[in-house]
């Protein structure tokens, strides 16, 4: 089942402060000390992050104790955290900052993920964007929704005063038009080169992380997505949200998203036959 | 001569309200009718640009009356207006939005930028960014520096609470490892499958419009920047600040950079010796 109102507002309100009290307050501060290489030199965690997975999880377990939580600095720690999204009957996916390496590096471009996962299926999601305090959301089967806030209400957790923008995309642009949302350098080897030679059929590609890029689709600034790295809390959230717009996720292998998912490659287009279009452009050789 | 004091005051606050209630109101808030193609499908106005324009034109105007004003709305009306840029004794720059395109599609990487020129030479250059209320700024031959605000003084024009940061880049980065900044599908025909190739040498690759692109630089977060486009605004006050940081930019053809300059494409990299290593990997056939 869906989640109610109040459920839905308690989170949204949740991520709200964690931007705003936890994140913000960091943004364009970081010293070099505050930033560390988990994997690879792109690959980075801030005392942000940790700071903002730590208070979300601390109000999530207040307001609904009987849920899981799969939180991406969690599973850094404990990879098999991950297997409560089967698990567990309601398990709530976070990614405390989407883009950590433009935020330790200033880029407006990141964002607060948050999924609410029932019995394996996503129901709930929500795309938080700390910078300009406004967030795209969806519940499953009852489309997606942009709720912006003015100046004055940034910072301030009441109703915003506009009521939320009903999302729907328009899929009629030429692939040749498109805007299409890659990051070529996390391709590899001879990949790379393939990858950034059919990005020039594009009009225009820009490397966005995953809470900007399902948001700049939902509201129909970008016509579609490539990902070729796969975690449960890049995902969940968008696919429903760009679902209930009327777009197609699938993994590009053609394979059926589920939120449990930790390899693959997703292709995200407004319709169907774009899709298809898409994925023969990009599987060919 | 360099700006006294009172004057650089002046002009960041003529920015400072602009982007604060000249430009925000409309951030993620503009109809479909408000905006229009210039010159193509990716050369766009808005309603705010002309707004933003205008305001520090005529704020200008007040306070130095003696000025040329040299505006990209401006241009597009009339081109022989950047004559202005050497026949005045003190000519003032604008980019009332540099980076339409983000700014038109809820992108938070856009600014403003003025230049003042000088008998021919950038005295002064301000990149101000009207999402998070901070600035990047130089006059000629006295460095660069970062002014950020806090949450609570934005959209307050007295003195940020913080000193300003002095920059200055390091250039001890491998090519191999830089983030550099390009818009592939600004380049057209053969050059555009050439460059993309090109790109994947780097580590990173960001699509970034001048004013966030320049900002990044100087703030030591990417190396190296490639732009097709040459056009005063975008280029008088970044190049000065870059310069000041420790940077070189010159066009990739070899010449030496003039405010007036309508033509050509920009490399700027974090040394002497980084420019010419560039410069050779991008004119390579």
């Amino acid at each position: 089942m869906n989640l109610d109102q109040n459920t839905q507002d308690t989170l949204i309100n949740i991520l709200r402060r964690t931007g705003q009290e936890i994140v913000m307050p960091h943004f364009r501060q970081l010293e070099s000390q505050d930033i560390k290489e988990k994997t690879s030199r792109s690959d980075l965690v801030t005392i942000a992050d940790q700071a903002s997975e730590d208070f979300i999880t601390k109000e999530i377990q207040r307001c609904f104790p009987d849920w899981a939580i799969v939180g991406e600095e969690a599973v850094a720690a404990d990879p098999s955290t991950t297997d409560k999204i089967n698990q567990a009957d309601t398990c709530v996916i976070i990614d405390p900052i989407d883009g950590t390496w433009n935020f330790a590096h200033g880029l407006s471009d990141f964002g607060i993920i948050l999924a609410v996962v029932v019995k394996g299926v996503t129901r709930f999601g929500v795309l938080y964007d700390p910078v300009n305090d406004d967030w795209v959301y969806a519940n499953k089967g009852q489309g997606a929704y942009y709720q912006a806030t003015t100046q004055a209400e940034r910072g301030h957790y009441a109703a915003p005063e506009k009521a939320p923008v009903a999302l729907h995309i328009q899929a009629d642009t030429p692939l040749e038009q498109h805007a299409g949302i890659m990051s070529i350098h996390s391709y590899i080897g001879d990949r790379k080169q393939d990858f950034a030679i059919k990005a020039t059929r594009f009009a225009r590609i820009n490397n966005l992380p995953s809470c900007p890029a399902y948001r700049q689709m939902a509201l129909g600034h970008f016509h579609f997505s490539l990902t070729y790295k796969m975690m449960p809390w890049d995902h969940a959230a968008g696919v429903l949200i760009f679902t209930e717009t009327g777009g197609v996720c699938r993994l590009l292998s053609g394979e059926e998203y589920r939120p449990s998912m930790l390899d693959g490659e997703m292709l995200a287009a407004q319709s169907e036959q774009q899709w298809q279009e898409l994925a023969e452009w990009f599987r060919a050789n």
